[in-house]
């Protein structure tokens, strides 16, 4: 699996995912403007990847800082919390990295300085390690679905390039071929910015695991010849009724997973289920700018001038999903609500491949 | 509307597609070797269209040949046939073309040479204006199914610019414009080759029909919160139990529709009905090749190396199709076997909107 962002020798090595699959480049990252300037021009993106970057950059911010006290040291980083969050205002994992932070600091107050600067290494680590570990939970959780033969459906990329490693929709592919078990994947290229195409598909290739890359024209055709037997996808907000947002197309492949028969399950890491909304439809889905469909690259591929809806997300209703893969397990989308209650006896409701 | 193709002054004027919409540039063929690179390189497309070429290109060479009776004038003019019909071999309409002039010339061997010239030119205006009036009628028997405050699903271009003019799937749309309805058009954008993005948004733009352009993951998204009323397709090859070939994604449309009580009508020219295929299991469906996904123009968008599926075509079957409009009338896809028959009923088997 090919790292999407690690700590070395002091340095921040980030993989540019902008020039995938063309080039294959990491970034040496000396100071944390070059991080907070990797967030802005994407390239590193998926909301856990971007958090690890953002405290990764703090702490590599940290090591430059000379302050006579813990409080000074504090005051000298904001400077350096506002950076990151002025580099992508809307990721919601940048403020929650740089919110354990300076939780951390306040924490921390009796600490030496060079104390804190070696502390704040750990702990950016420790958010990569946690990621890690989260997502091998999904894949665990998440294999036992997957049996030798299988053809996965997969749309836009819920990879281990967005995350820290092993990714949401592919760890229970990563845990699966661990297991020894047989299977291949087929990957929607996902119009309009082709996430499919340019990195999921790549991300297989290098863990080795068969894979093929169709139009997203193509799924419901191959579904009717009997060649995709489940589908796995991630999502970016699941809600308390276990409502799916996701990229857009992903309510057509859950629809016809519903028409063929075939399970549609959706990877979700806890943070990412928003219990304070009841219902998908008060999602509010961004609509981006027509230059997405109108171009291709440099290469403008429609009419000067045509109108065009660009819906970036749709929502899938939980109606469709025949099991929610968290790091405590898999679940029915309607029993999303118990997780929000701590004296939920999880074992009762856990599905499994066997029932 | 903009023409395709047309005969003026003793030259044929042929918009050149492969510059579509980008640019707007037609070519002016002397000779019927620039006809015939046309197709070849694919200036001119859709099955239609390059048999109203091959009629045209026919008939300027037949311009240049010096032949002193009718049998030598036929002779003649078979390297030409031989040149169309290898421009694109598997064009099922070049060799009706080539085999409907071949029939006249036996018919008219007691014409002057002169004469044929004349009326060889004629043939193929009628050709063209034939397939306008095809189209036209397919035109009105669909209309009727628009109604005020519509928005007409397509996907791919079966439209103007695959025919002589009215298209299949858009004759109905520039019909119901013709008697004052008002209604809008959102065009798949059709990957992997994007005919709707070339193609159908700028012939729907050119023709004052509002339309907005959207990625092929986007129509569910749209049925889901109301936004489209019905989907109005063509077809490549329609066969006796009403089953429908066409462009890779129309199966999807349908199951879509179907998910969302929206009906799915299917333009089809009678020439398209193939009597002699009971099932679309049978149809044989061409795979593409690899690059039509992996790059677009230049631009390569996937991994060197990663494996890719391109079918380029569906079959959806006739439960999911609501009417197949022909230049015939509108008819449920499992009355078509109806219709091979001469002394059916036309009357008694038709479809309107109001029943």
């Amino acid at each position: 699996m090919i790292p999407t962002i690690e700590w070395k020798d002091n340095r921040v090595f980030m993989l540019d995912q902008s020039r995938l699959p063309i080039d294959v480049v990491y970034v040496e990252c000396r100071d944390y403007l070059k991080v907070a300037e990797g967030i802005k021009k994407l390239w590193i993106r998926g909301a856990p990847a971007i958090g690890i970057a953002t405290a990764m950059g703090i702490a590599l911010a940290a090591q430059e800082i000379s302050a006579g006290d813990p409080l000074k040291f504090g005051q000298k980083l904001e400077p350096v919390f506002g950076s990151f969050i002025a580099s992508r205002p809307t990721a919601v994992n940048i403020q929650w990295a740089v919110d354990r932070i300076r939780g951390l600091l306040r924490k921390w107050k009796d600490e030496t300085v060079p104390a804190l600067k070696a502390m704040l290494i750990e702990e950016a680590q420790k958010i990569l390690a946690e990621d890690i570990e989260a997502n091998k939970a999904i894949g665990r959780w998440g294999a036992q679905f997957i049996r030798d033969g299988d053809t996965i459906l997969t749309h836009c990329n819920a990879g281990s390039l967005a995350t820290g490693g092993y990714g949401t929709a592919t760890a229970p592919m990563l845990i699966a071929q661990e297991e020894g078990k047989k299977f291949q994947v087929i990957a929607d290229e996902t119009r309009p910015v082709l996430q499919g195409a340019r990195l999921t598909s790549w991300e297989l290739m290098q863990a080795g695991i068969p894979v093929t890359l169709i139009t997203d024209n193509t799924a419901g055709a191959l579904m009717k010849r009997g060649e995709i037997t489940l589908a796995v996808v991630g999502t970016d907000r699941t809600v308390m009724n276990g409502d799916v947002a996701n990229k857009i197309g992903t309510y057509t492949v859950a629809v016809l997973c519903k028409e063929h028969g075939i399970p549609f399950y959706v990877a979700a890491p806890m943070s990412s289920i928003d219990f304070s909304i009841p219902s998908g439809d008060l999602i509010p889905i961004e609509e981006r700018s027509a230059e997405e469909v109108t171009h291709i690259g440099t290469c403008r591929i429609a009419p000067e001038g045509v109108k065009v809806r660009n819906l970036a997300f749709d929502v899938t209703p939980a109606a469709y999903v025949t099991a929610i893969i968290t790091e405590k397990g898999a679940f029915r989308p309607g029993d999303l609500t118990r997780l929000a209650s701590s004296d939920t006896d999880l074992d009762a409701i856990r599905i499994t491949a066997g029932r």
